[in-house]
């Protein structure tokens, strides 16, 4: 069996013939870690009587003590053979874990492979609150999460034309003209979605920031809210990180730090439709001033309009639309131009 | 580069002389998906005004609407060399996620791994309500989440000896003698524990039931409370089950169903110090009982008591304590007596 397959593998690479989502994926490890966090302490609380299984016995829940606070779940693939010079961190957007990397809702391959496959080394975190990084109980954080229906990523991430957009009947549901996200799957889609506070993005910054201490340098891949904490990460950290991709960033980092940033190459991606929605002129017109000040200090920033370039149709959710690995090729090339990669 | 790789491959192959650890991982694949799940509806809140970005302008938040909840996050990896005959699939305790079976928290290969090594496709889940499958707004399952101090593990994980053994300071946590879970990796440990609900048990099941429709036949290794899971689950689907793994289950299934699991070969594994807590004595207890009306029905129940085979320290958390590695080895020797994996 073993023989077999490496014969196979060899084949594959002296052939080439294959498609390369079929080749196998080869690792040199892989694994995931928890970074950052603090300890918080809660006295004075009752003790609580509960049931741990049901028709199990019963036993006593003291809610006062230390938790472990604040910290974040990384994994990361580090590929056999690399191309990437540096680390790629993915980091995703608000109300969604690192699952927005992975395979696409609808079951296609995502960024986190295509870039493996490219030959990066890979970390996929989700952020601090988030997934499998835990959240703190409302008597350590003082604050209780938002949550988003079905209609807000529709009628908000540009996949439908904004307000009441949106219809429980897939069938009713009205779509932007053109529009590549794969709707079949929207359901699917928004099983991703987790609760959000709005009160922890500090933690959020600091967890970024331990994770940047441990494994950079670095290059950024940042999404939507992930945009803001990438470009602050990396006012706290300039020299750690080697390139930037935001990818619709929602919100920029601070004006005045800005200049921290002119020695990071920096590459900003903007899908379809956004003339089309207040929020995404507002949230782009952000980002343009934030890469100004960039430029003005003497730094380096690219753009990718995808409409201009004649890639139409990308929603705010662009890893998972049905073009995804178009635009993923379109980052790649800019970050072997920058020479991030070998080709 | 692609070349030397699979030469690297052929060579190791042939040679077999590389330490397991240090050969690369090849999959054919790897993925993840949401599985399970029901919309839930809400009307009749008011709407909310809130600033999702700093700085970033204010939006409407309508809580009304419907609702993706309880559906289950599932994590693929597909070994190119394929040794298991059907998926593994692993399923966590209560209070944490997949991540269990990742990293160990002191940094060491965990089980998922070292069983992707061993050639089994491996399936790891988040059960519902728990990291990256998300959990419901306190209006849909009418709860809140349990959230469990750093005292409650130590105390009761067998790592210390009960109530009293856990400290603020590491120097002073006092011990169960000879325990080999990895203490000083203690503090990393609780950053993996997430909130729990004690409401939930029917969607975490229902859960588990969808994932096996979805990728089954195949074999459950399970752990705590994932053990009952693991149980009713097989219960509800005992075709689809070709063996069970069950570390140190919390709590059985139903002891009237248990003789639908005769056709199914199952081990039961349980660590060091159990007679030291009368909890853990209730629990395996209620193991047992239903080991035993498996076994009346004609089925077929094989124990792994560590310590019996000279394998002593073992904590609850045994597949990070460590000599998880010779734990791994002791399921994996029974899995290919079992005809369920080439050796």
């Amino acid at each position: 069996m073993k023989f077999r397959s490496a014969f196979l593998a060899t084949m594959l690479c002296l052939t080439g013939t294959a498609s390369q989502a079929a080749d196998p994926i080869a690792l040199r490890d892989m694994g995931s870690f928890h970074v950052g966090g603090r300890i918080a302490e809660l006295s004075g609380l009752p003790v609580q009587d509960i049931v741990r299984v049901p028709g199990g016995p019963t036993s006593k829940l003291d809610p006062n003590g230390r938790y472990p606070v604040e910290q974040m779940y990384v994994q990361y693939f580090l590929v056999q053979n690399r191309k990437g010079k540096w680390p790629l961190l993915m980091w995703h957007g608000g109300g969604l874990t690192g699952v927005t990397y992975e395979t696409t809702p609808d079951g296609r391959e995502g960024w986190r492979d295509m870039f493996i496959r490219k030959g990066w080394d890979v970390y996929i975190s989700d952020a601090v609150e988030r997934g499998r990084s835990s959240f703190a109980s409302p008597d350590i954080w003082k604050s209780q999460p938002v949550f988003l229906t079905q209609t807000d990523p529709w009628e908000r991430f540009r996949i439908g034309p904004g307000a009441g957009s949106f219809d429980a009947d897939p069938a009713k549901r009205k779509l932007l003209p053109g529009n590549q996200f794969p709707i079949e799957a929207f359901d699917a889609f928004t099983k991703q979605i987790v609760p959000r506070w709005l009160s922890t993005d500090d933690a959020v910054l600091a967890g970024y920031v331990a994770l940047i201490d441990k494994v950079c340098p670095c290059v950024l891949l940042t999404h939507s809210q992930g945009g803001m904490f990438g470009f602050k990460a990396a006012e706290a950290r300039p020299d750690k990180i080697k390139g930037i991709v935001s990818v619709e960033a929602a919100s920029a980092g601070n004006l005045d730090k800005a200049p921290l940033l002119k020695s990071i190459p920096i590459l900003g991606v903007f899908g379809d439709y956004i003339e089309q929605d207040s929020r995404w002129v507002a949230y782009r017109k952000s980002d343009f001033a934030y890469f100004d000040a960039i430029k003005a200090a003497g730094g380096s920033v690219d753009l990718i309009d995808l409409p201009k370039i004649g890639i139409t149709g990308n929603s705010h959710m662009m890893m998972m639309d049905k073009n995804n690995r178009e635009i993923a090729e379109q980052i790649s090339k800019w970050l072997i131009s920058k020479e991030l990669a070998d080709p």
